[in-house]
């Protein structure tokens, strides 16, 4: 059973996923800025921060050294026996970048567990207030929020369920609203409107007494292709959520730091959500990190109800929010929130050019430095590759003789389309976006002719 | 709402939870060994690892530096993404130490995430087999899990379904084979007995083919105060299991490494658990780690199915992993699984002898540096001190100014009793230990005329 080159014991984590998911996965061995080297010694473009994550690139000294240092001074504190000073580091700076309405931060160790969190938060503060029925959460298909049990009951994936039924409680699905394919009419923004009637549709016909929470992406990943949702249904969905008393929840474990402000929930400041998750950026990579911001109103009042007592062994321990508060300085003095904003529209632009010239993109979006281009076989029809091909891991598996290293996730089976991620380290320069455009091109061109060669195309 | 004494913005964890348990958290800014500071200058032993978790004490120079070291070569790598040595590093060392039929370790970043992890693969597992009824899980009442929404609901803790029926898939409950308090007949191997009886029952109720696991603490935690089962209880529920096709899995997340052996599972080998999680002893407190164990043959079988596709953005991550296998390191060179046993016998003597002479102290358990001491208000009888008197909170607090911090957190509503946890850091010296104990007597004796003073004894 056991395969002949895998190591009797031990053995990297990808042993446990499919073997046909596992082809070709490089060893990796460096990392230096935005570029890593395996061990054959060959240099890759990290396409995505690895997983959406290493928003400073490889090897930042300011991260290590204030992890060291806190280490040697207090490695580890439980946040239920005491408090201690990394912790209001950290909190302080997030609440300072996330400003009016989220002064409170609940950090954990990843966004699943963040995400977890605050719906929690969420249905003890209904609870405590006298609502007791408000336990349905409402999501979009598609979406991503998570892999515990909790949150892929609430990810708009439709292949969940023949896994997971019965063991989970799935969230009630409403259409995404998806810009490049709206589920109704035929722009993005009937298909806003059409995901905010089934909104409301949803809210009535479970009862709003029952509904706790809507959660969203306000940026997509990588289920959606960085899909951004038309404005209307932002407003909608405020209005909506506020008209019926369900919290309101943005879900922007991908999207804070790199899409333009600290948060995308600042954006539009009239259509606020109740409580925002985060964690990808703030970690870095460096350390597992989440956070739920929340506004102090909410937080404080709950305290001297019941309180929200959950906790994990590793919630806000010293090491990590020493970590980020370095990484939240590097950010901020780096001025990579508006650096995202620079390179991400030159790499826009650039992928925009490309889109023209190739014949197998057939959309470019997202914001800031969470952009994507999306696969096709037919731009007119926007008709996908076959199942078969796998359109995005093909072009993964190319990218690497091209020096990047792309990521390749079909979700729903690539039912809603398949799309390569473009969110390198915010700290890539212009030069080097240039080069990583350059070498995705090279990557579709190569890729094209293999379709062609296949009679595919 | 706000507290005139709270931060504006940001502010401690603590601040999430309710008032009533935050009382007089000192602010603990350095940590020495087993000790740690806080910002008057107080000096506390550290009697519970933080959270049973920092098992070499604070600022452990060896792991520190493989972290910084790691993270200056390789600092964040994605699993689904790419292969990396420490991953390799870490799992064989885990594998070696836990034997035959745990060669496979998947790493996550928390207990929670793991305990998760593992019942997410057999799921995975048994649908792959053809097995795609079998959802449901058992666990003991009372009985600790984790903290997502998922492991609350396998959690057995009666006030559980109040805040979260309606958002998780509870397990069924099956009562715990406390050896102080059985549930039937007057003797611990009575309640084991009753215990499996009722797996047994609870299985065929359900229906063997909708049975996936039975999940237990081979030594429980906070939960049961370091509850040890009787011989019989793991005899009983391994037969069990195997009869009716029920995968057993154990919950390691506090026990490994401090109770006698690197897996308490591999002290039983004829009733070996199919997989076994821990967690807490393996990141130390310096990084967020969780493991999953399981035998080669089911994990290489599964690959070559359907694959365990799950995986968490830190799931592996290379300073984690580092950081891991320098703990690991430190852990078997300094012989720390022994010293465990050798202090461990030490201090429960020494308890043992305070039981003696102390009138609320009914019992002393656990195994190795996972040890536990029962409040109650009559030895003869077993009756617990009054709910308000909150008696593990009432001696944490006392404990502070003898120089302990110990931990409380009253899980059901205290119904199985209240204890404190004896679980310093691996490292502890005799010496150090003898002055623990002595500090505890003392925080006892307060206790005890406290509790004269009040008319409770």
């Amino acid at each position: 059973m056991t395969h002949p080159t895998w190591p009797t014991r031990g053995g990297p984590q990808d042993l446990f996923y499919a073997r046909s998911n596992t082809r070709g996965l490089p060893t990796i061995v460096r990392g230096e800025g935005i570029f890593v080297f395996d061990k054959e010694g060959n240099r890759y473009i990290d396409v995505v921060s690895g997983a959406f994550t290493a928003a400073l690139g490889q090897g930042n000294r300011r991260v290590l050294e204030a992890m060291v240092r806190q280490g040697e001074t207090l490695s580890y504190s439980y946040v239920r026996v005491a408090r201690h000073e990394p912790n209001l580091e950290l909190t302080r700076r997030i609440a300072d970048l996330a400003g009016p309405g989220f002064e409170r931060c609940h950090l954990t160790s990843g966004g699943s567990e963040a995400v977890e969190m605050g719906i929690k938060f969420l249905r003890q503060y209904a609870l405590a207030k006298g609502m007791p029925a408000k336990t349905r959460v409402i999501t979009l298909m598609p979406s991503y929020h998570g892999g515990t049990l909790a949150t892929l009951g609430w990810t708009g994936d439709e292949d969940i369920p023949a896994v997971w039924h019965g063991m989970t409680v799935p969230s009630a699905k409403i259409p995404a609203p998806l810009s490049y394919r709206p589920s109704a009419g035929v722009s993005a923004e009937d298909g806003a409107r059409a995901s905010a009637e089934a909104l409301e549709r949803t809210i009535l016909e479970i009862g709003p007494d029952r509904v706790l929470a809507f959660m969203f992406e306000p940026v997509g990943g990588q289920s959606t292709g960085a899909n951004v949702p038309h404005d209307l249904f932002f407003r909608e969905a405020h209005r909506i959520c506020r008209r019926h008393g369900v919290f309101l929840v943005y879900d922007e474990v991908m999207a804070a730091v790199r899409t333009g402000s600290f948060l995308a929930a600042q954006r539009r400041p009239d259509c606020r959500p109740d409580i925002v998750i985060t964690a990808k950026g703030i970690g870095a990579g460096y350390v597992p990190m989440g956070v739920m911001l929340a506004p102090a109103t909410m937080v404080d009042e709950l305290a001297g109800l019941t309180g929200f007592n959950l906790s994990h062994t590793y919630n806000a321990n010293p090491i990590a929010c020493a970590a980020g508060a370095a990484v939240v300085d590097e950010i901020v003095e780096r001025g990579l929130i508006a650096a995202a904003v620079t390179v991400g529209n030159h790499v826009r632009q650039r992928l925009e050019a490309l889109k023209e010239r190739s014949p197998i993109v057939g959309d470019v979006r997202g914001e800031g430095l969470l952009l994507a281009i999306e696969y096709v076989r037919d731009k007119r029809t926007k008709a996908t590759f076959p199942d078969a091909i796998y359109a995005s891991d093909r072009s993964r598996q190319i990218g690497l003789s091209h020096g990047l290293m792309l990521y390749a996730r079909r979700q729903n089976g690539g039912r809603f389309g398949e799309w390569s991620i473009v969110s390198p380290p915010l700290t890539i320069t212009l030069e080097q976006a240039d080069d990583l455009v350059d070498r995705l091109e090279r990557t579709l061109a190569d890729f094209t002719d293999e379709m062609v060669r296949e009679g595919v195309l």
